[in-house]
């Protein structure tokens, strides 16, 4: 049998923990599934009395990640730290030159440097594998990476947080508000203290800029993302979205445009029939269109110690069975230098279906001057309803439209008109619609 | 730049000649992603002349596919001809033997004769991938044989037969006969002439004993699995399930329980709000529940052409990017050797929740003896539902019983026990129900 792995792990929070503790209780049934024993003979955390579940008192202990980094004890530097700069990225960078694999389920890190952190990986022909960066459990990265070789990406797109997908399953489900929903999610430890990262979009960006290099070959750009939280969403939306045979999510897409790649986090209207419209609660999805394969949809656990710790421990088994010499493609899927500049698509001309609710005066040519606003901009419409939108027969009323395939400048264009006509008692709501399978 | 991987494909039927297209039209991409160009250099099949949309005037033709495999001109011998017997298993044993990589859509064979070839695979030190024989595109064998390293998987379920999804989703949708559907399936080419290995469930079964062998590292079974077809569906069956909240869908389940494992196949009803029940038309899913990851969902194109080269694309992809004397891991996700027998779980002892649909005359007392019959079993009732079966006041009624969890003993002898009454009009129907999320 071949000498052990030896594993070094940064980061003992609930998923590197749980990490330990999976090598620990399943290192028969990996031996025998990689050919020989995964080790962890290596951790560096802030405290080493705490209890986690799993005996760590006969491995070497670090109190410097970079210095664990660079140890001559291990094979595999195991990232679990968290976080973009100082020590995960001083840390990771240490490791790969010095000739260490690395596996890291470091989305940020990954979505600010992961293209230089490749470029070195590549150059000492050390593995960089991140399965447990996007979508937790589901392994979205070895489907993009190795199972679809040859597919070309027309479009990928996805529930990558699972934060908002709880809070917007709620307010269906239970007719509550954002607020109260998001109160829930963070007493029962789904949401942040500080929620932002998580309800603004930001943690799906990073994500999705992770998918986007892998599905079109091209360099991370996380920063060009166009951003929509999910924070003003209202039940108002959520039945009319019902009543329209729709659910709304929020969706991280990327697509394939004639003037270029579209990056864009929104909340999106999915048809309440597909696949993805079931996919509720903390549960995370993956859809990717291709030439060759067709529609693939991918769901499972997003988040939490043990899916997490599952996607890790995947990659490092795929380390263990690798032999020195070997490389197993590039990280990105294509060679780091070889990747091309990302072409961002404007998102004025993103084109598709719009779901627009307008909260207007209850007086006569409203509803005409509306319909004429759409029209100018050619706009044609699947469906308008007009209903009184107080309880208690205020002066106001609710118009819902739905389009058929326009362009965002034409709504957005449409929907300045309207509100210049000073017909708007509220702001205008506009959300996407995605076709789904 | 490493050297050409060079491909022999035998047999150039709809999926040899898509991958033959493949590996021409995507040469670039794939020589950037394996960092060495793959060549097909031979080929075998019947027809030469035939034109199959890729010119192949430059490679090696080969009448004899026993005879490709041992070829010295090829590095990886493609198996797509079909069957369990005969040329494709004698090339297969060859190629193995002769220590070229083989990679096979060809579940038959592998469900027949996968852990011998697996052994000689492993002894050679040469890969055996067959990612395309399960559920066409969807990556599920790359999921379970390295994504779940580490992972105890409890169940495994999933529809595997498009052919079969195809006809219970148009009877659903359009309230037509079995039959009629079938015969439209045939039509348009989703069914064979003779769908018999379809429709009663072979197919399905085949594919289930190879996610049996690389869910719980035992030895295929594919002759020990309970069989039952779906030609026995009626519209009273798909009705009755849509008003109770459920889909009939035709699944194969591997499931450990405490006196073995099960392997069955038969219609199944999931609910109506499951991912899997949106699973609609030829369209596969896989569902595999672990320790660790917890629940993960794959659902995608199970058959086609193109599909099916882009699984075998993929595997091809996986040798070109490995090296000389790297070895990715055992075949079925443990060493072949040490594959543990299949121990049977015997159908009767199965536990789950039953439907069970019965036609009976019309007359005083039957409702009370159904009824009895099942009491004295010990089964549990979740809702019981009583209607005039027929529409012209005819002496029958149908009577309709959802279980609470009890197990199959259970349900047969409370069914037999209804039948010696004589209270039974026409055969009675009995569908299991399962959990599904």
């Amino acid at each position: 049998m071949a000498e052990a792995l030896r594993i070094g792990i940064a980061g003992l929070g609930t998923v590197g923990a749980s990490v330990a503790r999976v090598l620990r209780d399943k290192a028969g049934e990996l031996t025998r599934q990689c050919g020989r024993p995964i080790t962890v003979t290596a951790v560096s955390a802030r405290d080493r009395g705490k209890d986690r579940g799993v005996d760590l008192g006969d491995v070497a202990w670090f109190d410097d990640p970079v210095e664990l980094a660079r140890s001559n004890g291990i094979d595999v530097f195991v990232e679990l730290m968290g976080g973009d700069e100082g020590a995960p990225r001083e840390a990771v960078k240490a490791a790969l030159e010095a000739g260490r694999h690395v596996v890291t389920a470091n989305k940020a890190l990954l979505a600010m440097h992961g293209v230089a952190l490749a470029e070195i990986a590549e150059k000492k022909g050390v593995l960089l594998n991140y399965e447990a960066a996007v979508a937790g459990g589901i392994p979205v990265i070895k489907t993009m990476r190795e199972a679809m070789a040859g597919n070309s990406v027309s479009r990928v797109f996805g529930i990558l947080n699972g934060t908002c997908n709880y809070i917007l399953t709620r307010m269906e489900a239970e007719g509550l508000t954002f607020e109260a929903c998001l109160k829930d999610a963070q007493r029962l430890g789904y949401a942040e203290a500080d929620p932002t990262f998580d309800i603004e979009g930001n943690d799906t960006a990073h994500k999705l800029s992770i998918l986007t290099s892998l599905a079109f070959g091209t360099r991370i750009a996380a920063n060009d993302i166009y951003l929509e939280g999910i924070s003003n969403i209202t039940q108002a939306d959520i039945r009319a979205a019902s009543d329209l045979g729709y659910r709304i999510k929020l969706l991280g897409v990327a697509q394939r445009t004639e003037s270029g790649i579209e990056q864009r986090v929104h909340p999106t209207m999915v048809p309440t029939a597909s696949v993805i419209a079931q996919v509720h609660g903390v549960t995370n999805a993956v859809a990717i269109e291709t030439d060759i394969l067709g529609e693939l949809l991918l769901s499972g656990p997003g988040a939490g110690g043990n899916a997490t710790a599952s996607a890790v421990v995947g990659d490092i088994a795929d380390i263990a069975k690798s032999r020195p010499g070997f490389q197993h493609g590039p990280v990105f899927g294509r060679p780091a230098k070889e990747l091309k500049p990302y072409k961002k698509a404007q998102m004025r001309s993103h084109a598709g279906g719009y779901f627009i609710r307008l909260t207007v005066h209850d007086r006569v040519g409203v509803f005409a001057a509306v319909a004429r606003r759409m029209a100018d901009n050619d706009i044609s419409l699947e469906s308008i309803v007009q209903h009184a939108a107080g309880t208690n027969g205020d002066d106001k009323k609710t118009v819902i439209l739905v389009t058929h395939e326009t362009t965002e400048a034409a709504v957005r264009k449409a929907v300045d008109g309207v509100t210049k006509d000073g017909h708007l008692v509220d702001k205008p709501q506009v959300i996407r619609i995605e076709r789904a399978g």
